[in-house]
């Protein structure tokens, strides 16, 4: 056997590994067969011209990996590992790291994105320093408790019962990296317990998206004034229901007390099952927040979901359900039969909670919702000026955005939309318009589950991301843009 | 109308939510009657003695929240809010935050728990000054890339390729907060693709309880000394297969390289698929890291998982995997059906790829590699030296934990076991024993997916977590308990 591997001297590469590589390469290349006996290793190393000692880590390398086996007092072998057909094992890849990928974003100069967040008061010092109080904790680093921090869950039910008028405690409160892993919890904890969920159509999709994954049927109730059509929710066959109560999204109404009662009512005799979220139930612009729905009766039936995405920040990826308590020894079950692990970073749950009680978060809410009320104003005043009777607006007073139906002056109507195919493409070409002009803002035909033929022409606009300088010369624009 | 609310001037709560209070619980407890006028803002002003704003503001927010209406030139009027049986709306619980719940796990002196990890090397002072440097960046703050940040997922790419093995490139690399995610998301992949999924057994459990959760038929595989039973995966009816390659759970081998050839050539002529776990495939303590199965063939139709959970900290939550090409299409249309967002911190995972970037990953993990060693060789001599032939080893030179199977000399064997119903209460009974000496070991039969009748008394030492100084100790009292 001719075997003499051409090592390199100057290679940063070991001489084992570059042996190894050598024999594991002429092995699954069919170079080397079956039963073939390797050279001793006194005789590779001479035969190489190195020590003893890179042959046998190589050999030791090769025998832990299956290529070869050893007899004793006779040597070492390969063992058949090539089959008929199998699959060719080529070469490996360079190992160059590529260069990164950067992500390369659309810009916009003035971006009315309703996910988008204003940054500018983020308490970055405060922040810095509780994380790094908790990174001194070297038990934080070990594995944490699946259902989130027992200290962060007692946190976050103090501020909902003080803020959001919640009736619940720190054992009905599930924490989660991101809104998903919970969605997927809960289809499972209300397997067998109901079959139709109703959403509003229009609505957030998530968890509707989630929910038809798992073998629910979605049920899309219409809207009326004040929210949720409950007839067509009694007579849909659904037996939980998905809604916003605070600021229905997208719409921005805010379900009447008397509506709330109802549906706590049909949960009630039914046996079904409220979804509540409240993403942004903190953000209320002239008056209180709305009390959420959860709180309105004793051991309510209502799972309520919410987060730190807006409040805080989505980069620290907390967010959090509160389960009813009839459901806790299944959510206990689950959490043991599915091994669940902890999905958010202890040091930021942790990090967050002194946060909490601390005052800061208190503090900050404080502040973001001043922030944003003048930029939620500002840009109530910016569409009634440069828009006038061309734009109705609805869904003010609370959350991240508004609504506006844009309806062209009746003298442009005829030029500029009588040669469209639909409205809907209407919404879609208007939009792009703006993009043009560096604007964007996002057609609300996306929150329809049942797509209409039609669609108006209307339009998302959040104001949490732009800067306050910027609104109302991008008003201006974007009036331009479509009134001519 | 008698209506006199008792204002409480000293209170810290305002008037107007005084006001709001009084009037919403009225109107709740059915003391205030639907229909009923209430007060105009005026006259109740002066009935209470207050000025107009509170009684303005109380009215708005009632308005808000449909519990009354205006009628133009009229007044405000109560809305209908009880139905008959509606469930009553109680006395909100006292905001006062309750006592944070401090954790109080078991305390052991000598804790050999498998999922528990030495921090002594974790580099504080380089992780905060990474995480600082995040935190200055005010992009990061919001929302990212729901497969993970592009930067990250290079690093990954490359690490994986240049110390695994692998082949891959960024664009199939997903980020998730935690193991169950992206398993929930690999079980909505192979819908339609697969129904059985063959698993080792004994093995670990996370990913096929998620299996099972979403309707897949389990089908547990037994093992031979180099893993899974070849013929029995091939009769078994399995259609995808989940192992742990380089080093089995809780077995130890490693599966030779036939063995995997032999699977990649089942998958590919089967149309099905390997799921291979690799979380503790970078730790190898005598000779180098088995690369990972899925290096093996061109676009292998392997689903590779890992984690930083043991290289770094369980703390970040930050699991990865790796997905075939071919799945790529179907994960984007998932991605965007589900509205997926990301689920692992931004801060934390632009930390950590500058962590691998600039050199700090491979030096920690070289110097984690040789702490463990120094661990696991210590671990090795003192059962050896307290248990002699007592105790039969497997699984050692890797990973975190070991297997020892508790052999009691023949003549305590009479009186020590003879009495117990079963082996298996007895690995039971002689974990009680050990932890009464404040000793925890694991006995190995949770991980059967289908337990056998008569469970031999082996045991799960992890030595991630136990100081170096006091693994000696430790073992040589539960050879004391344990032989008497």
């Amino acid at each position: 056997m001719l075997l003499v591997p051409d090592l390199n001297e100057h290679s940063k590469t070991p001489y084992y590994i570059q042996l190894y590589d050598y024999l594991a390469k002429a092995i699954l290349g069919g170079t080397l067969q079956s039963g073939t006996r390797l050279p001793s290793i006194r005789r590779l190393a001479a035969l190489c011209g190195i020590s003893a000692t890179p042959v046998e880590l190589a050999y030791q390398q090769l025998l832990a990996e299956g290529f070869i086996a050893s007899k004793p007092r006779s040597g070492y072998y390969i063992l058949p590992v090539r089959r008929e057909g199998s699959p060719a094992a080529g070469e490996r890849p360079s190992p160059a790291p590529r260069p990164i990928t950067p992500r390369d974003p659309r810009h916009y100069t003035y971006d009315f994105h309703m996910s988008r967040n204003d940054f500018s008061l983020f308490p970055h010092k405060i922040w810095r320093s509780l994380y790094q109080e908790q990174l001194a904790n070297p038990d934080l680093l070990q594995y944490g408790d699946p259902q989130g921090e027992p200290a962060l869950r007692a946190s976050i039910a103090a501020h909902l019962r003080q803020f959001r008028g919640l009736r619940c405690t720190e054992k009905q409160i599930v924490i989660g990296g991101d809104q998903y892993t919970l969605c997927s919890l809960v289809c499972l904890l209300l397997k067998g317990r109901m079959s139709g969920l109703g959403i509003e159509d229009p609505g957030y999709h998530l968890l509707p998206a989630a929910f038809r994954r798992s073998g629910y049927e979605i049920k899309p109730i219409p809207l009326e004034e004040d929210g949720l059509q409950l007839d067509k929710l009694y007579s849909s066959g659904a037996d939980a229901v998905y809604i916003s109560p605070s600021h229905q999204y997208p719409r921005g109404m805010t379900m009447p007390i008397s509506k709330r009662l109802a549906l706590l009512e049909w949960a009630r005799s039914t046996g079904g099952y409220i979804i509540e979220d409240d993403y942004d139930g903190e953000f209320r612009y002239h008056g209180r927040p709305i009390p959420a729905l959860q709180g309105l009766a004793e051991s309510s039936p209502v799972i309520y979901m919410c987060s730190f995405a807006q409040s805080v920040t989505p980069a620290l990826c907390i967010h959090y359900m509160v389960l009813p308590e009839e459901l806790l020894p299944d959510y206990h079950s689950l959490r043991s039969e599915l091994y669940l692990e902890h999905s958010a970073s202890r040091l930021h749950q942790i990090a967050l909670h002194y946060f909490m009680e601390r005052g800061h978060f208190e503090k900050h809410l404080r502040r973001m919702r001043l922030l944003y009320q003048r930029k939620h104003d500002l840009l109530l005043r910016s569409i009634r000026q440069h828009f006038g009777a061309a734009a109705v607006l609805s869904g003010t007073d609370a959350g991240f955005h508004l609504l506006l139906s844009f309806k062209p002056p009746a003298a442009e109507a005829g030029t500029r939309v009588s040669n469209r195919a639909s409205i809907s493409t209407s919404a879609k070409e208007l939009a792009a318009v703006a993009e043009a002009e560096g604007i964007r803002v996002t057609p609300m035909s996306y929150t329809w589950w049942a797509k209409p033929e039609y669609d108006e022409p209307e339009f998302i606009l959040g104001f949490g991301g732009i800067a306050e300088d910027l609104i109302d010369e991008g008003i201006r624009r974007l009036a331009g843009a479509w009134l001519g």
